[in-house]
């Protein structure tokens, strides 16, 4: 998405530790029309028609999934982040690594709003080692759903995340993938 | 809103300690064309074209105030719950308790992204002890903008928050007020 690429390129910030920060628009101070394009995009790749429920994870994923469900017609679910000790009865639940909290997170959702068979894209803002989507997906799976596809607005590349998801054939794709940052400048994949 | 205490009464759930549970719908599984609708509301209440940004806290107010950035044409803002031994520079913060976590947690807002002047609306999806509410506005009486109004979804009024909101002429409104609790039933304060 070639107007996503610009904004990182003119907004987002790269701080040390090749950390690339896009809360001018994305993760705190949030665009919404331009997460309505976003949406927009994702239709284009994804046939929406298929899909019974966006899910996504706590806390920035959750405005982009919202407008992408106002936009399509769709419900959307986000998996709250718990600490392992305030797991309830009735919780799918998956552990991940939070590398912004540099402790362990677990995933929870309540298993009455995934039923099986239910057809699910997963959406996120930003994916970087992928430990949200990976955990996201084994919610999918422990439910007896259908994961139809995982849609990313800006995937850091050189984390790995992305290229692993390629490699299990699931129907993947972000729509910025940044491949390195070059004395500060941010260089991106060819589509 | 009638719409919406319909469906407070006919999918909420009442827990031990009056917790009222609407998470089929706007917390948890969200029912974003059900959100536009709230948009709607709101939108009947408030002078939107004075408003120059949307303020909330995460994570749950997240989609609901998405959403009506999409519907508006407005940006939004989040807060973040941070450790307070988290915070670094260039940031609004602001403790307050929350009831949920059992514990403090500090919301905060880079300073860039709420300059001195700003229009502000809050609007969150559910408000109790009304501390999420109470934090957001002294992060706004920091910044030196202007709250132009408090949006609330759902109010649970006997936990006194609204009350407390309302008694300080600001310009507050909540779009079901649950007054109480009868065996089970949930009693709606009348507009």
């Amino acid at each position: 998405m070639e107007l996503l690429k610009q904004r990182i390129r003119t907004e987002g910030k790269v701080l040390p530790g090749n950390i690339i920060k896009v809360d001018g628009f994305l993760n705190h101070r949030v665009d919404c029309a331009f997460l309505g394009q976003i949406a927009d995009a994702f239709a284009e790749i994804f046939d929406i028609s298929k899909v019974d429920v966006i899910l996504t994870a706590e806390a920035s994923g959750i405005a982009l999934a919202a407008i992408c469900g106002l936009k399509w017609g769709k419900p959307m679910i986000f998996a709250k982040k718990a600490k392992s000790d305030n797991i309830e009865g009735g919780l799918y639940k998956s552990d991940i690594m939070s590398y912004t909290y540099g402790k362990k997170v677990t995933l929870i959702l309540a298993k009455q709003w995934l039923p099986p068979r239910t057809h699910v894209l997963i959406i996120d803002d930003f994916m970087a080692r992928g430990e949200a989507v990976r955990g996201l997906c084994e919610l999918v799976g422990e439910s007896g759903a259908y994961l139809e596809g995982i849609g990313i607005a800006v995937e850091k590349g050189f984390q790995g995340g992305g290229d692993r998801l390629r490699e299990t054939g699931l129907n993947y794709h972000a729509l910025a993938v940044i491949d390195s940052v070059e004395e500060g400048n941010i260089v991106f994949r060819e589509d």
